[in-house]
């Protein structure tokens, strides 16, 4: 059963002032849940449908975390949740604190400035761990990286791409490497010769890169354009962009 | 004003059911509206605030529509549409009847087999649209093109794409050209010869390709990936695909 309090808790971390305040988070659906176990986050609470324990009891013995194991109702977990399906499962998980990244040898860092739709974030954190993007640093006013939406759309990436948040413009005037900005005017990225080892920034749909970013940008690239639509979803363009890179 | 019959109307077209008894659909927002005068879409009404009437009166008066417009609140429109934001117009708008494409020299024809999502579906016509795709085959039980989450994800691009939905295996069997479909072990788009005029499958997240048209499929194709990801969300994966078809 999930109690008053617990509830409470719960529905607090759905803010951004309750999370920085407890240092925790929420991890909801199974899918979300299962990479959890496979990450370094240290995890406070699991509240599970009987279903779900039955079926993955195994599993949360071999993790160690049969002890942390609540059992509650569905429509506990539903009117706990912030889902509107996959509510077998819920988990309170302690927030990390993320160094900002110093680049390896050949390695992509994305970098995202004022990207603040959490959606477009957790779709942008899925496709970087596709490509093997171990680190995304965002400007302080994207969209919170343990937002619930955030951790939904990553759909278990999240567990294993690093995200920090920083002050863009300190954080690329100390790098060597080459910067590279996503611009609806730069050099098409299908003639462009792409480092294996730089930053990608990606700027927000509505405002693009901010001015101050925008003199750091080393290399201005491009998506072409075969039609007519004005812009891409910066998810999107990211995607196209890191296979790119990546090709 | 917006009168009760109007109203009524109005969110009977939020279901596909009434979509089709009507032969009527939304359009919802400034920009999709503005796509809508350069279409040959036959416009009904225009439910729009006086701000945005006064500031749009030229385009308006150009476009032969002004005669359609009907004042109304900023209160009005928020209750009549479906939008949370972006309720300074509101248009009716008559369904085409689309009729299956006949794929021409160099084109492309994008396929949708059980794309569910109208999100995902309007995402897919936006990015359609970018890399120059005329047409787009949908199977029966993909999201309905004229769900007013369809025409607002596609940011206008819904005006210039045509889709027919059809049933695919009847629809591709009659086919000459290379019929590629995604699948997670399909051959290397990065080292693929791909051909400049052929049809793309896509199936949906869930459930991938249906049985019937994979057998149809003469070119399997994957996406590479380079980290730990198990899947790319549909819209995303169509758009890195026709970025590697286009380039």
């Amino acid at each position: 059963m999930i109690s008053k309090n617990q509830l409470k808790l719960i529905h607090s971390l759905e803010q951004k002032k309750q999370r920085k305040k407890t240092g925790l988070f929420l991890v909801q659906g199974e899918k979300n849940v299962a990479e959890l176990f496979n990450s370094d986050f240290v995890i406070k609470h699991i509240f599970a449908t009987a279903a779900y324990i039955n079926k993955n009891s195994t599993l949360l013995r071999d993790k160690g975390v049969i002890n942390l194991i609540i059992e509650a109702t569905d429509d506990e977990l539903k009117k706990a949740g912030t889902l509107v399906s996959n509510n077998s499962v819920l988990a309170i998980v302690e927030c990390k604190t993320t160094e900002l990244p110093v680049i390896r040898g050949n390695e992509l860092i994305l970098v995202l400035d004022q990207v603040g739709d959490p959606g477009n974030l957790g779709t942008i954190i899925r496709v970087a761990d596709w490509y093997g993007i171990e680190h995304i640093v965002c400007s302080p006013d994207c969209a919170d990286f343990y937002n619930p939406k955030v951790i939904a759309a990553s759909m278990g990436s999240f567990a294993r791409v690093n995200i920090s948040h920083a002050d863009l413009t300190a954080y690329l005037s100390m790098q060597t490497k080459p910067i590279y900005g996503a611009f609806l005017a730069g050099q098409d990225i299908h003639q462009a010769e792409l480092a294996n080892s730089a930053f990608i920034v990606m700027g927000s749909e509505s405002h693009g890169i901010s001015a101050n970013v925008e003199k750091l940008i080393t290399d201005k690239i491009t998506i072409p354009s075969f039609g007519q639509a004005e812009s891409l979803n910066v998810a999107m363009a990211t995607g196209i962009i890191l296979d790119n890179f990546k090709r």
